[in-house]
């Protein structure tokens, strides 16, 4: 849709006020040493796949509530020592899919572990298979307003404490340097990424590409787009309901998450993109690593797309990973 | 989208063969049996909602699982004696909303019972107020996919239970007739009203307006509309689960229903409606009654429009409906 | 479309120069005097609709040019003493419907008349009844522009006419109190709840709802939503027709009317309303009763829905408005 | 939208059972003989465009009612002696226009008489300037559904009027030979020649290209294109007038008109037509000069574009028809 | 698209900063010196159109690279001296039809000239008949990417040297008046004229209307309509050649033309027109003739059409086009 | 679409009467040794891709004219001996893209040859760079018109012989097995496969996914999805070339080429596919192999996605397909 957020300079310098909540921390403190008390790590069960080059694990951990969460774990069938490793989270209503599907982090000598996402993994490729064994109030179709009233039932609590978890199971596996993991996911995988990225700050490298679920408000104040619509869907049948649902999505918010980050963010956005508008991803690029305190901000970049829309860079956003990896990981 | 399905002539002879499981009465009088073991009724608190002529009351009931589940009843304020009911169930997507939106039944004298359809109540008008407490696993934004490999599973054998228990909870009303209870509903609440027609015979009258959840397979091989078209979706990504699929969907099917029910059917159909397309319509109602043995076929009648989508009859269906009613219940 | 329009704080200060013809108030003062030389008053036919807590009667009153008009008169059958009267015009397209549709207002104990709107009847819904005996030069489907180049063959004259006629008609109805009679009506009935309320000053409130028909120009530059697009597609085909055009809708300009209102004024609009943009909505809530002088300004509110669109609040307008016609009518 | 009608060979082999109205010829007699009672002829005024190869009159003649409708009289500058002369109708919604927008038949050696369609000329295009000094009762935006519970009231009726009444105007202007005049038009301006080569039927020639117009009630059961939807959209809010409707149009009906023509019918008709569908046109092309008696039927060609959609053959048209024009006029 | 651009004010006063690369004039010089090197003139053969009072002339002439390019010369039959001349440039994807098509500069007197578009005439109307001999690398469907890398390869560098040779190749023929020559087109063909007006400086005047090929990257950046549109899909794959695209058009911008333009320019352009936006087109406006020195600017005026896209004036552009001739050529 | 097309059992009978040309051989038997002719063979760059498991070669052969088409060739870093190959084409619009995006057969131990298609690669994804040095008449945007005059011209006929040279460069490559070479691709690509099996018979498999360019003509009256709908589009401009074009494609169709395969057949097709409908897919299936004398039909089987459109299979096809090339290649 054109260019129709924000000009290049006002974006480099948007930095939005937003109302975050005094127990942020403590929050997601809570939440992360509550999943983490039910214990349990990794199963890894071998996969064949006709696939001689790599070797592929369907990975099971606990995530959120101990809730089994499933993975492909994917690495270099002719590498040794013990692997740096990627933990990738997904796009919005897609799932893990077939092993084959992701193959170049390994080929480049990376463990690469996929997340699947609960609930999800029916609305395009391959489909997923988690689970999301807790209900909801009433919600739209999509997940962006399951639990929407209390930030403790909201669906990203969940999704978020399970990328927590898959960070603490890839560290767990065999053969993983637990010092080498980073962190990476489009779309809602760069959501995803943020959070994890701020909850789990020891990460060596963040990879959001042009992320979703950043500084929700703007969102939909300047697009229509899904899912971020889910929001005013919603919010045009509960007008009684405003204040509670933006009061949940203050501690789900990616900016906050950023903020919190140390690791090294390599960021994309495109100036076409009215799913994940560019000003919210910038809000959350501009506020990396300003939490962390002594040791100085993070390093961080932006590539900009001015020409796309929500597809972003593509497979051109692989080789300037794989370089990011290779400086950072 | 003009008159898309079968000629007027094929739809009143159309009576597909449909695979009904062999187990589908034991299915449903299990399920049903182990809903009404949770025991309890409904609980009444008066609304004050400015209205004088009606009486309001704010009505939880148990439903399956024993999940508590809301509901409008709104009665006349000056009718006397032991008061004919009418329980509705409402169309995709939508909740009871506000009492003062459907007053008509209760202004001609019926109490009126609206159904609140748990974990939906977000896509339209003044929204629903029920959760729903169970989780799924992977599923399609919507909730046709929800628990769609087993039937135990799904999320309409919960909603039908909950329709039931509807019914058991209306008949528990003090100053309530509960000999005199019919059975209504627009499309998804038609669909509402075929299950509870056939697991609760003794209702008096039915009354299922252009009805949805009626013969799946053919509706997602004649037409992409929305929600059937859930299911198509689902199966474009799970492709492996195709037989599951349409074994979970034959103990849900609106043409089984019909045949075990025996109350008075009054049907709507339009001819063009792509949503609940025409023929879906017209394999439930020719199949009404059929399976209910020495009694007789049930009466029925089918009012078609045939320039219409799936709006149908809209207001026009209040004066038959209330004809239908004054001779049955 | 997200929020497209001017922000809060702007259209909480917005009060754009409009050009009013200087014989605005010659012009309507001629017309409605014009229309009430045909004398004549309300005709009621009581209609059997099967409902027992409210009465009903077919009403045909002389409107514009005398033609008859009709609507419904929805009353509490069990009401007593001249009754507080609300007087409801319709959205675009739409007509009086049939009775049983709108019961809400008798049943919190009010006369409710239903006017339908002349010619229109057959867009959505249940129809109308009333004919436009008037032709007009080449016009747009749609009635925006019949009659467009003089204000004296617009449309809207006939259709605002009727709607002052209307008032009048309800107050020679017995057992109606003619002090207390009220205005009310959403998008196009909103508009004509404005020029109703400039018109006949002494309604003791005036209720619209999203209104349409304010501030045309601005509508038509910063929207292409239909019917103010009607205009765009007129002046697109007609470019001779500008200034002929502008001038006739100065003469139906809600913003113009609205200055002349005395009534309690209850708005409300929407902030992604492209079909009546919410700046043309607080143009006229902005210039309300400025014009009557030494009484001082009309009490007024609007209620603001931010993340709807054209339906706006839709029934939860109802509680907030029966809060308002107890206090002012 | 592909070849979504009947196959080529059933097309030619299409020959519905139509309701003609017993007082088909009655109704048309006595409507044209009123007309004409009105008495007029045309009225010419030289225009001056900048052109000077063909000169151009601004034509007023009475149409329906007496009514003045307006044309554009182009005719070539250089000719001599009585002039053959085309009478052309217009398509839905637009108007006659600039003169200089259809010089091609004046340029090759004909009379032109382009007449403006009553209260339309806003659609696209140029414009027209007859108004339509006839009300209606409620009716859709549109034309086709003004005065449709009754032939006597309908729009076309006096469409069609006017159409006669064009035939009658050009006969009487010095310098044209009456004897040599031909109809035609494209789309609407197709059923209008349809209308007049019925009821006027000593016109040399008739040139309807994808009529509209015909065989109205296959055309809504098979297509949802405007503007024949019109009626599905009326008949689908104003359900109880459904045989009203379809008895109004048995008297507009080209299929009739056809069978009553006598001039040589040049057709054409497009397959992938969802406007005008190719079974109605072949409806009305199988029947052209059925009903002429002794004279044995009427010359006749239709055109058949497989691959274009109602805009047909365009102006590949111009060369047959000149070739039909010198054959036969 | 509503009024999407600037203001009217800011658009009488835009005039944006542009890369006109140092060897603009050098680049064109020699690519229109090579085009004549190859010498050949217009070989005209006269058609039998069934037209009398114009001839018309089927020519061939030699464009870029010689290649032959088509066209149609339409004359009036009846007139006499050495005749002014109009060349016509088409829209996007048309080609030059059928010789009927384009009567009235002719019927008013001019020899008229249609130059075909090559490898274009296949996209709508009735097609076009000149190839376009020369390949290219990987471009998008549509012409705009064709050889999109250098300015030497791309396909408006063959266009706008086919534009100059026909004004070449119009000055040759016997009967009209080499100096009384204009040029005219609109959209593409408004963008042609910028180009043959900048090129070919001695033409009397040049009618741009709605004029493509202006300003490129503002257009890509505010509006998503193609033909500009597949500039932004261009690029939104191949991410890499961001520089060498701009550059190229920085060869092909009709802002860069029509500073060096000096013959009276008519513009017009339309205030909803999102295909060709206003800003670019009074880009183009407001630089008309800057560059040419001594002789002080050239004339100019651009017509507004505030409520129309895309289509501007239409048929309305005639008679302020007819007087801007009769007083310039 | 719904399943839109022929019934499942129609389906696998369907075998329609195609009209090949006599010469249908002779002209690509000529067309391939001439295209042999130009000689020269594939020239191989290694790639640094950082991927460590693989080898990535930057392919350039000889196509048709001998002009330069690139490929990847990707191989296993840790295979040995003499490899069997696939050669990929790819779909419409595409190119090939970034190395890394199509690991997984190479990774399963094939040499993989991805071709780039010539002119295309602009579409999606990442891009393409071989050019189409050859220019065409008047075509659509798209290639499916460019030469569409004359089987000689087209552009298939150059990208056919392109498929047909790149298996003869992939067999020239050191350590690729020659005898072990199959051809796959999904869409066009899968056009391409059909014609290359047919074109060189003694590849080993072929591996065609809801193939492109099979019986044109159904395509465009079944269905106006593009690309086949390029063809209706030119067709309804150039209505006077419908013989031309029929007679061009029927050198292209992917049924002729089926007859004349050899190799072992894994067709895939989806009933929703309305870019290559599944009667076009089943036509080609049906005549696999048919042509092929004394040695029997080859071996072949087709996959059917019920619920699936034009992404038919995607991921999961990659199981069959490993499966298929193990036993056949």
């Amino acid at each position: 849709m054109a260019q129709f957020d924000l000009s290049r300079a006002e974006l480099e310098a948007y930095r939005p006020e937003l109302d975050e909540p005094a127990d942020f921390d403590e929050f997601w403190t809570g939440t992360i040493a509550e999943a983490r008390r039910h214990g349990g790590g990794p199963e890894l069960v071998r996969v064949d796949t006709g696939l001689t080059a790599v070797v592929v694990d369907d990975v099971t951990f606990p995530g959120f509530g101990g809730h089994p969460v499933k993975g492909w774990l994917v690495r270099p069938a002719h590498a040794e020592g013990p692997l740096p490793a990627v933990v990738e989270f997904l796009g919005y209503g897609g799932g893990r899919g077939l092993p084959h599907e992701r193959l170049a982090l390994a080929a480049a000598g990376y463990a690469h572990l996929v997340m699947d996402t609960r609930g999800q993994g029916t609305g395009w490729g391959s489909g997923g298979d988690t689970p999301d064994p807790v209900g909801s109030g009433p919600a739209l179709p999509g997940v962006m307003t399951r639990g929407v009233l209390d930030p403790a039932d909201h669906y990203y609590r969940r999704v978020f404490t399970d990328g927590v978890r898959a960070v603490d199971a890839v560290r767990q596996v065999d053969g993983i340097d637990p010092a080498r993991v980073a962190v990476a996911g489009i779309s809602q995988g760069g959501g995803i990424t943020l959070a994890v990225a701020g909850l789990v700050p020891d990460v060596a490298a963040a990879l959001p590409d042009v992320p979703f679920l950043c500084h929700y408000r703007r969102a939909v104040e300047i697009s229509d787009a899904m899912p971020y619509g889910e929001i005013t869907k919603y919010l045009s049948v509960h007008r009684e309901h405003e204040d509670a649902v933006w009061r949940t999505f203050s501690y789900l918010d990616g900016v906050s998450f950023a903020r919190r980050a140390r690791a090294a963010g390599l960021f994309s956005t495109a100036l076409m993109d009215t799913v994940c508008p560019p000003s919210t991803v910038y809000a959350a690029f501009n506020s990396w690593g300003l939490h962390t305190g002594a040791d100085g901000p993070a390093e961080k970049r932006i590539d900009v797309y001015p020409y796309n829309g929500h597809e972003g860079g593509e497979a051109y956003r692989f080789a300037p990973a794989l370089a990011w990896l290779a400086k950072h990981v």
